[in-house]
């Protein structure tokens, strides 16, 4: 099966990037300053009109955290948004929890700066970390990867003809090799379905394979299912929780999202990621405010 | 159609409790000592096997933020499971992390403590509320209601031969009004079905209708989809967020859980909760380890 990594070194004729190596890793290094305290950049690269991308945001603090806790891989990580990011400088402060065995806790917050260098809190998280490695392999998942199309068969930004939806807005769109379902993509030819999906295959334009860390990015990286619904505004997280339950393998994903209860103004996405190997190795839910477009 | 207000005063000849003046707000009630300081006595009345149940714990810290922050009803809860808790005094501490125009945010850490009287942390609450009633009502919820019998076909402790399962272990039962799904119940007589589904109707035994913070118990009430996985541990929450999307109308819940991905020890919960007007009033996922019995 054709790989993230050959798609896109064929497409390139480069080497593809590999984890700890990548324009992912660069973009979402943390500087520790002293315990507790991590310096970093926040990318314009991981934007869409302007603004932040959420899982991108969440990854950058999931560093933070690794590097704080004794446990290194993110089991669940809960994040409230606070305030919008933007490009540029941003500290996070990490306090360790609660210290475990086999599972620590964390909380971060990640700040930016008003224009009197005051900290403004982005984003805060409560996550607990363990090692996905000491994890037993006895596997008795129920659940079914989705249906999605052969790659081949899939279209992304770039198949899209002329700008596409979204001309100029979208520097993410160039660090992602996104190919989605044609079966979500009506709102692209201005035929919304009308059904909360959202799904296709997903990896990092430089081939990197995916890893805990680019999983969290991975659950929020897809166009908004409110799309489908007829919703062409802005969509903004409140509330994002993702669990990792699987070191993924190597490969591109498969991401499918599902929206069932878009309401009062609100709605859930919930989104679950699928490795190479078939194994379900994220799971998401966020609470967005679905608001008129 | 049948409510637990009714079916209960019809049981005991008594009326209905309250929502205000009942026995789960009496348990759940906080004591405000200073800003951001409120203390409470955890309650023995709200145990299985010893272990305070969770979603009551959540409905205590939830009490709290609620008196706390500017809006009064929790729309997204997270809440990271620390230290196991038992009956006895604690004290919450809370924190404003955003106060907004429409949503605030909290963060809370109920503590325990120590033969030396030092404070020990249980659990760690971020939550996100909002005013419900102020939502608009357009609703374009794609989700359908769980298929379970009527209450009548339905069957709770009270109905088992004997002590039944977990006899003596059990105060919380006495509170619950709790009826299942016999199609889950297959564990109860020794023949797990196999899939992980528990399903059934939920109020409180004292009549009392649901209101958003009893949601956050609802959500973690009943009996876990491992029995029907023919694991009979100890299941224990890990993390836990609960959307409350609306307020529930007058009457019995119907609350379905879901268990899909039972892997490496863990397994996550999902929980939808609905109300008797047919709406999807709460979704909840937990991620819990699931230890060998």
């Amino acid at each position: 099966m054709a790989t993230a990594a050959s798609l896109s070194a064929s497409a390139s004729g480069t080497v593809p990037a590999r984890i700890g190596d990548s324009e992912f890793d660069r973009d979402t290094a943390v500087v520790r300053r002293e315990p507790g305290v991590h310096d970093t950049e926040l990318s314009a690269g991981w934007t869409i009109f302007g603004a932040v991308n959420g899982g991108y945001l969440l990854a950058v603090v999931g560093r933070a955290l690794a590097d704080t806790l004794p446990h290194s891989d993110p089991f669940t990580v809960s994040a409230h948004y606070l305030t919008a990011s933007r490009p540029g400088p941003a500290v996070i402060r990490t306090d360790v929890v609660r210290d475990g065995r086999s599972l620590s806790t964390g909380q971060a917050s990640l700040f930016q700066y008003d224009d009197e260098g005051r900290e403004v809190e982005r984003i805060r998280v409560l996550a607990s970390y363990g090692d996905l490695d000491a994890l037993p392999d006895d596997v008795r998942t129920t659940a079914e990867p989705p249906a999605i199309p052969p790659v081949e068969h899939c279209f992304g930004a770039e198949d899209a003809p002329g700008e596409g939806p979204v001309p100029g807005g979208s520097p993410i769109a160039e660090r992602l090799f996104l190919k989605l379902d044609p079966a979500t993509l009506g709102w692209a030819l201005g035929q919304p379905s009308g059904k909360g999906e959202m799904r296709g295959w997903f990896g990092l334009a430089d081939g990197r394979d995916a890893d805990p860390l680019s999983l969290l990015l991975a659950v929020d990286a897809l166009p908004p299912t409110a799309f489908e619904l007829g919703l062409m505004g802005w969509v903004p997280t409140v509330e994002l929780t993702v669990h990792i339950r699987c070191r993924p393998a190597p490969g591109p994903v498969r991401v499918s999202i599902t929206t069932r209860n878009l309401a009062g103004g609100f709605l859930e996405e919930d989104a679950e990621v699928w490795d190479s190997a078939g194994r379900l190795v994220a799971q998401s839910r966020q609470l967005a405010r679905a608001l008129k477009s």
